[in-house]
């Protein structure tokens, strides 16, 4: 039998993630929960049943956006990079991990009152061995650490490098809300960067400069993002020092992603409660180390809620009121959505034959229903970049209309050269318009 | 404060899923084992504290290998059709959901003695509130039967469509052992699709049909593949039919993919429970139905136990014992392995400078130790797909060296047709050779 703890976040550590400057809102919290729910991006968990408190479910979009989230993390952290390796750790580890790291006094310790003699007792009694306790991580980190060694051997790195990682965690909240800002089961991007000792520094203010860029990188406006010094009395039991990327959500300034020098915590706690060697032999100098560890931890549900807020935007077109998800390409949930102009059968037939082949290479969406305008209007609203329209014409010149969600752009151009156009787009590769005949963008005359 | 528990599978429940027939093995376990450890694609769980039982951690390549598993399968299931949906339910859910679902009294319910009366007591007892009980689920399936209504007003899908997910699920079990095979902790992939009631035998036919193939195209041998229908005392409270898709592992055939007819029980059920109405509205006969659930359930880890052991080779090559792992290009942790033949300086330059360029598109290996024949030998070990080796040579007639790993055969191609001469490769296009000067690939003269 098993029986299964999860952490308490502490009152100190709920306050200290908590908002850090409440200012006016620029985008409406209750508006973006709103289009969350009514176009699948996100549904309060369990809803049937009333919902589960600050459990979320992703929906047919939210799921798409949240993968290209972590795919974008994957591919700049790991894919991209000659020093990182990835890791994926169970969430249930051994219970020691979480008396060398400090955590265990923050597990729920249920207790149970004796129904005959009143008194209290706690679940982790004399019925229970020791063995059959596990302990729902309240962090991925713990997983890179106790594989350390695994890593280095398998993988022959040196200093430095680092451990990539995503999965889930739980924690106990005290303070919730705040849509996905804060919930019992979210997801991390963390990074365990190991450098020797006395280039820590160098490299605590490497990862915070290429963090904070990889947000603005895929469109986080500069201006809504704010690098925040942790005061000594918010520091974590591990830290020599931290930096919040601090975002400008609806409810105000909070934290981001954290960047973290953890020092040789981490290794020298392993290394005593479970009497193995976690040290790195430098070669240069023939001595053994103990590697320090920068910790660069981002969460994928702030990413997410960061970049629909940052993405939100209202505004007038042509007397009616636009609501656009101005989302990077990448994270668009939809790339292309393709909307035959009638549901006459010869259109619908070219119409399917482009999605079907577009389908081939990203997330395409098939809209035939109601007018052209209302159409664009739900791809703006859900971030699709670029539609696709097939109208009468398109039977007889082969050619069809892309529409830009930004820019509202149309331009026409040939049925053959439409998939390297988008792969061109989407990639964010410039092309400029070429008036001949139907005009299309230059480079696929 | 959160109690949680976890379920636990029945004895009958792990036998059910266990080996059904034992044969000579083909692929030794233990080889397997000692390859995946020492290469960096699984290793025991927080090893360094003696591991935790039936909990596995995947390394640098088993990560890959996941993902890459992950991805072929949304890609199958959710990218390229036009009737499925994404979802991500989190995995901490209403606990009602089990009492509708029929699983809760399979869960953990641990008991504590009174030090005091030595009367023995529930944790579930007086203090613990029903609210604050929440439960690990053992399958994600729940998640998208609660998410039913959701998905259909949010996606406007008519029937027949399906919701697709992946994600980790948790059992206690009885009978573990077998590596990756059976764990506590796992990750599923699982597909409910929605159908009408009496179109269900012939949707079951064919989801057994697409999924079946689907491991044969991604290199599953099919003599290796076989189905097995479940007897009728074997069926699960919720079934109406089942089948297996079982493989021949090391230790005999066993359920790689479960595919069963659901009936309405789910949708029945949830609706008892929630009292929220979970019928759809079939517009040709103007009333409203229950769908029935055609399911489809695979495991990520025992679907990488299985394309790991079908592609595990050992052959006699230039009498040196060569182990290749031919695993699919798209399952391929690494896809391409970039070896300069020394460590001279200019050399290095170029190698690094097409590391570099390649490391865009894919994820890509550098190694200069050792002998070429060495580093030939390592990444047919890992299923590396291609190497390309750059020799002096290279330095004045910009030519590189790509090897085949199934075939071994080495072919001269110059650099600048190298990238979308490997992209080709990777999706599987024939391109025949063309001795011509330095030969290379046709199509890219």
């Amino acid at each position: 039998m098993l029986s299964i703890f999860s952490y308490n976040a502490t009152e100190y550590n709920s306050k200290e993630h908590s908002v850090t400057e409440q200012v006016p809102a620029k985008v409406d919290m209750e508006k973006l929960v709103s289009l969350c729910q009514r176009r699948g991006f996100i549904f309060p968990s369990s809803e049937i049943y009333g919902g589960l408190s600050s459990c979320w479910d992703y929906g047919p979009l939210g799921v798409e956006l949240k993968r290209n989230i972590k795919q974008a993390w994957w591919r700049a952290v790991v894919q991209e990079r000659d020093d990182m390796v990835g890791l994926d750790a169970s969430i249930l580890m051994h219970p020691q991990t979480w008396e060398a790291s400090g955590h265990l006094k923050g597990f729920t310790d249920p207790l149970v009152e004796c129904k005959s003699c009143h008194l209290r007792w706690r679940a982790l009694g004399p019925i229970e061995e020791e063995a059959s306790v596990v302990y729902l991580r309240p962090e991925t980190a713990q997983g890179m650490f106790v594989n350390f060694q695994n890593v280095l051997n398998t993988t022959r790195k040196r200093l430095p490098f680092g451990i990539a990682q995503i999965g889930k965690a739980f924690r106990n909240e005290i303070t919730t809300g705040n849509f996905i800002f804060r919930s019992r089961e979210f997801e991390q991007m963390e990074i365990e960067f190991f450098v020797k000792p006395g280039t820590d520094k160098e490299w605590f203010d490497y990862w915070l400069e290429e963090r904070f860029n990889w947000y603005v990188k895929l469109g986080i406006k500069k201006e809504n993002l704010k690098l925040r010094q942790h005061m000594k009395r918010e520091l974590a039991h591990y830290a020599k020092a931290c930096y919040d990327i601090d975002y400008l959500f609806p409810m105000g300034w909070a934290e981001l992603e954290g960047i973290a020098n953890r020092g040789d915590f981490d290794l020298v706690q392993h290394a005593k409660y479970s009497g193995k060697s976690l040290t790195y032999l430098d070669e240069e100098n023939k001595e053994h180390i103990i590697p320090y560890i920068i910790e660069p931890s981002a969460g994928v549900d702030r990413s997410a809620l960061a970049f629909l807020c940052d993405a939100y935007d209202e505004e007038l077109a042509e007397g009616e009121l636009r609501v656009i998800l101005h989302l990077h390409p990448s994270l668009a949930p939809i790339k292309v959505a393709v909307l035959p102009l009638s549901r006459r059968e010869k259109l619908v037939a070219v119409a399917k034959q482009i999605y079907a082949d577009l389908r081939q290479c990203w997330m395409v969406s098939y809209d035939d229903a109601q007018s052209i305008g209302r159409r664009y209007r739900r791809q703006d609203e859900i971030g699709t970049p670029f539609c696709v329209t097939i109208d009468f014409q398109s039977l007889e010149d082969e050619q069809v209309t892309i529409r830009e969600r930004d820019s509202m752009r149309q331009i026409r151009l040939p049925i053959d050269v439409l998939k390297p156009t988008l792969e061109a787009k989407l990639k964010g590769e410039p092309l400029d318009i070429l008036p001949r005949g139907g005009s299309y963008w230059l480079g696929f005359k």
